[in-house]
């Protein structure tokens, strides 16, 4: 199965909320702290309780480069846990030079085995192409970010009157020939969201920002709902894996998760 | 030593290239590719013959991390090696939203303890300024690459009639409060180069692009002589580790370092 048929199946089965295992050592319970496999233990319970109801998984890899090589080797322990059908994404937001960016696809796609990737598009077409070249692999590459850095040059208005994120958005969908590309857009950019949605084509989308960065879940749905089909994965990182920081912080989450589903599944 | 310090006494003492210690296994002399350490080996071999004539060494992460938590190992071992007063770079392109980025910050500056790392702007200020925080570092900001995807976006006119780097610049120049942003400008843009070599202000730069990407080194030398302090470091990678693939490969190295040193004494 592509990258593309996993997220296509969840959606069709109602499922858009991605978990993003942004694993913090600091934030987990105590009660697990001091464990050897601290951060692996941590993942387990979360994808042990959430696996059934998740529509991908999201690594952002600078939780697990900040640990070390202790770090890396929990996140390897990590993705074979989980179930096949469900996506994976490796939340790197790289980007260099040909050959550079090949290494990091490889370390990427090859090493990890991630379905799919987050990718930055600064440096243009031939940084983003040698992730594009593994056709069952999905690149979802940054547009309009949930962050209020975004203002500086993501909405820096160019000659033509556009914004700069949506000339990414432009590039984005001639280069999905494969169609392996997406595209990352932040559900605290609601009203951007409205006014180009339309131009997103046939591309998937994910949308971090709901949850502890203050994107509202519905407004985001709505938008989706516009399209034939979603192609959708909601982030949500810290408002479920850190719901609660007692030992049940496994079921709590699971319980958040099974919230924002019928929250979606009441507007959709 | 604060990693500006580093820079400017190097500089100072007539050293301007900077070393990248892209270790591709594919490319390495026959003789060390079934070494269990070949990449540590390569690289120590590199560092012995070129670390009295070099101004900085720059490591790419996505060769190391590509090669999984071996390579991130033989990374660390390398690192050792480098004499202190040395400037390290841990060409990284990071950029991501603030609790994020304070994860690769903490990867960049105190795990690995580079001296310096580059980083992507596209997010804006809060995705750089975790890293700002360190202040003894320093943070070469992309402008304008030397790729041909530079046209894509870094070049795209903005409504003022200036290019996006051109933007990137300025508010670079804002946030050096510190002294401890730099950018990242390629030696393949000559004439970009020429154009805005004034508005660099005091910012060090690191300028990849020379040897095979086919930039000149003697142009762009030319340019930096304008400048009060040069606070320049030409990266050349490939045109110097892999120049000869023989047994002789260090010294050969280190003989195209002295060549290309050379050049550069005999233009300033």
């Amino acid at each position: 199965m592509t990258a593309l048929e996993k997220l296509d199946t969840k959606n069709i089965n109602g499922k858009y909320i991605c978990v993003g295992l942004d694993t913090d050592i600091e934030k987990i319970p105590d009660y697990l702290k001091n464990n050897n496999d601290n951060i692996f233990e941590f993942n387990k319970l979360i994808i042990e309780s959430t696996s059934k109801n998740v529509a991908a998984y999201k690594f952002n890899l600078a939780f697990y480069e900040s640990e070390g090589i202790d770090g890396i080797k929990q996140l390897e322990r990590t993705l074979e846990l989980i179930p096949s059908d469900i996506l994976t994404i490796g939340d790197a937001k790289r980007g260099d030079i040909g050959n550079t960016s090949q290494m990091y696809a490889k370390s990427l796609f090859e090493h990890f085995n991630f379905d799919a990737t987050t990718l930055n598009p600064y440096m243009g077409y031939d940084s983003i192409s040698p992730f594009l070249d593994y056709k069952d692999k999905l690149s979802f590459i940054l547009s309009l970010t949930s962050n209020k850095g975004a203002d500086d040059f993501e909405k820096a208005i160019l000659k033509d009157g556009k914004k700069l994120y949506e000339l990414v958005i432009n590039k984005v969908n001639d280069w999905n020939a494969n169609h392996n590309c997406g595209i990352v857009f932040g559900a605290t950019q609601i009203n951007e969201l409205e006014k180009n949605i339309t131009t997103f084509q046939k591309l998937p989308v994910l949308v971090p920002g709901v949850g502890a960065q203050g994107g509202n879940l519905e407004d985001v749905i709505k938008q989706f709902m516009k399209r034939e089909k979603m192609r959708l994965l909601i982030n949500v990182s810290r408002s479920i894996i850190y719901k609660d920081n007692s030992n049940d912080f496994a079921t709590l989450a699971s319980d958040e998760l099974i919230r924002l589903n019928s929250i979606i599944n009441n507007c959709c």
